[in-house]
């Protein structure tokens, strides 16, 4: 049993005690249990839960209201855990499942909500399970259908990876099916057949030929993807296969709607037979919104473009403009070797208590 | 239980007994048990049993001895089993598993064998099993390894499909196996990586866009068949795959070596890393021999290349000259609508027996 958390300790230590504590997406009671137990103590938190989704809200009256969000789940361990750390440059890392995506935002974030008594505008903090599995599973996504009013706010920011630095939006991601379609022979007699796999040829080519966008959108340049992700055809080694399909993955920038993002694969494709399987819009930066301007200033630093799908969507469809912002290289997310600088879990929650002060 | 044969009656009615009684490779205890018991009262023939490889030998002290070999295994039922007959413009025709590849073939040679009291040559009569599985398991190849006196001969004939004219020799065959390695990453950061599925195009394309050989030997015509066989690639469907393999099937003509087959594919896929995992030599026509000649005029019509790789290989690796004869359409073999004409069966008995009289 893990010990209860101090969320006005040391923020690296916390991290550390986030991490040790597995919470593999599914697995999420005791991580949310502790996470609970921290924060009922706090007087000016009004705290509930619905499963392992966990609201804290300030009830203070104030005339804006914003959200501060992150999962408490993580990909499935690749024996780091319990976590370690190592010293580099003066820097300390933190090693571990979890440390990069995002128990560094979530560090952070507790230990703003537990100093941040009486903030300058109403915080809803949410924490929430089931990031990393399939969207029917996302906790978030769970809660906006059954408690719309927790997501409401003139703001969010939702501490995924980015460097402590401010990522505004997120990419659209669309997943197509290519089905090619031949006709099955006896390999010996192969001209009677014709080779299903042999016409992945050209879309495999025009998918490698083709040069992806980098569009600007709200003063930040997103750069698009297209690309095979999976393949698959064959019957048995001495057979001409008779279908072939090919999975492709566009990570578009959030300028496009579906339609236009599939009208955008159709034309890298002609005449190919395909369909969309799945499809998640993108989130424009909304950097011209006042509250985001605001945060900007507090946290100081160029905004960029963030270029993978989040959560931020959630709130974007809202109407609630939202930005990710969290410790951490996004790159090692997922990744064997995660980890996160603890400087960057210090100076994230700085800045949301400088914000928020 | 099955009824016992009849090797002197209709020939077509054995046919079918022996569709009726399922010997799926593996399965082939009971088949082997009947054609045994059928054999065993012909005094002219020296039987002897391996396993569920039966051999009945004539011992006349003729100058010159022949084989005459089939197996006695199908590929799996597909709901085609009992038999049943259908009509078509005067034409009986047997259908089910086993009906082409090749029951036809035996119920012919074990007729002839019944009937030819008194052969011009002496003749080994081979039934087998495991020709349709992997290769270490085929009745033929055990036989050669353990009674090597069994395969001694000036000329076999096979009893695969062959629309009941002469095929001579068979193509090789080689399984190549590519593999192309790139590097993984995020697909909404594919620019940090490099995607093997792409790389799969350039080489599927070149095989699309190649003209396959037609080779003479022995003055019959071969033609050869590259094909992608199976292709798979791909880890996630939000990560750039950093493996895409591909599976080739070279049929290649008898006048080339392994070697100069290898060295064939790589010319087609310069640069790409391949390498060959199997491969099985073909063999010559070898119709210019005084015995195949003999046969060829006993059959009459035009002999004609077999494409597929068979069991005529094996005698062929031992300097006996082989060849495919046999009932039923070789491109029904396996087919779920498999069958064979019954007239098929009727006159390559007869010209068994007729070259043997």
């Amino acid at each position: 049993m893990a010990t209860s958390l101090d969320l006005e300790g040391d923020v690296v230590d916390l991290l550390r005690r986030l991490v040790d504590v597995e919470s593999v997406s599914g697995d999420e009671q005791q991580i949310t249990d502790l996470v609970e137990q921290a924060l009922r103590p706090y007087r000016h938190l009004q705290v509930s839960r619905q499963g392992n989704v966990l609201v804290a809200r300030t009830e203070l009256g104030r005339a804006e209201r914003v959200v501060v969000a992150g999962h408490l789940d993580t990909v499935p361990i690749a024996d780091n855990v319990p976590s370690r750390t190592t010293q580099e440059d003066g820097r300390t890392l933190v090693w571990g499942r979890g440390a990069c995506d995002m128990k560094g935002g979530v560090a952070a974030s507790l230990a703003a909500a537990a100093v941040l008594t009486a903030p300058r505008r109403d915080v809803t903090w949410i924490f929430y399970d089931n990031e990393e599995v399939e969207e029917q599973r996302n906790g978030l996504k769970r809660l906006a259908a059954t408690h719309p009013q927790h997501l409401e706010a003139v703001f969010a920011v939702l501490c995924e990876p980015s460097n402590a630095r401010i990522e505004g939006g997120c990419q659209g991601t669309m997943r197509v099916l290519v089905e090619l379609t031949g006709v099955a022979a006896h390999s010996a007699r192969s001209w009677k057949g014709h080779n299903a796999i042999h016409d992945a040829g050209a879309v495999l080519q025009a998918l490698a030929d083709h040069q992806p966008q980098q569009v600007v959108v709200d003063g930040l340049t997103y750069r698009e993807g297209l690309n095979a992700v999976r393949v698959s055809g064959g019957i048995a080694g001495n057979v001409i296969p008779d279908r072939c399909e090919i999975e492709v993955n566009y990570r578009f920038a959030p300028d496009k709607s579906p339609e236009q993002a599939e009208a955008y694969v159709r034309s890298v494709l002609p005449g190919v037979p395909l369909r969309v399987t799945d499809v998640a819009t993108g989130a424009r930066p909304g950097l011209d919104q006042p509250a985001a301007a605001e945060f900007l200033a507090a946290v100081g630093g160029e905004p960029s473009a963030k270029f993978g799908w989040t959560d931020v969507a959630r709130f974007s469809a809202r109407g609630v403009p939202a930005v990710n912002f969290g410790p951490g290289d996004p790159s090692k997310a997922h990744a064997d070797d995660e980890f996160c600088p603890g400087e960057e879990v210090v100076s994230c929650r700085d800045a949301l208590v400088r914000w928020l002060s």
